[in-house]
């Protein structure tokens, strides 16, 4: 038996500029983001166990990337993956999220 | 006797990426970014007067804008002019502004 699930996220028209911008507007979240830049999907734990915050705040940011519309989460047994919503993202505001990975990069 | 000055603002290289997605992450400072978005420098009472909120709030929202180094204001006397950092916030983060302007317009 498969638990594999998606947890819920806004679907692409629903998807808003505040929220958005409040989501990159934290330096946690932002590297979170920059980590998932190169679009590869990442288990949460492997992603951001070298960050040094409480487990519940990270869960809080890694939720408020979510329902911003900014990742995507699978959830997999006990494991959760985490990607870039990208296509979203690019389709609601094209150049957004290319300007901010490169100003991450900068 | 002029009267002429400008209120403080962050030097293009202490611009932050988190301030400035803060200062674009609600919807008052989105819409006084997109009314300034023609370039010309704006006078406070004129560009915002039809706005409903406390005038203490949008002060608030002006002061947000200016520290993330998002705007400029100039007073002049009893007048508060202001207008986009757009050169300094293009090169710290090139596209950044337009991706957010274009959607504003989208």
């Amino acid at each position: 038996m498969t638990t594999m699930r998606e947890l819920p996220h806004p679907a692409t028209e629903d998807i808003r500029l505040p929220e958005v911008m409040h989501a990159l507007s934290d330096e946690v979240r932002l590297e979170l983001v920059r980590r998932l830049a190169d679009g590869v999907e990442g288990n949460c734990t492997l992603l951001s166990g070298d960050i040094e915050i409480h487990k519940s705040t990270l869960s809080h940011h890694y939720r408020v990337l979510r329902e911003a519309g900014v990742t995507r989460t699978r959830v997999d047994g006990r494991d959760r993956h985490i990607r870039l919503n990208r296509e979203a993202l690019d389709g609601r505001f094209p150049g957004l999220l290319d300007s901010v990975l490169h100003a991450l990069h900068a």
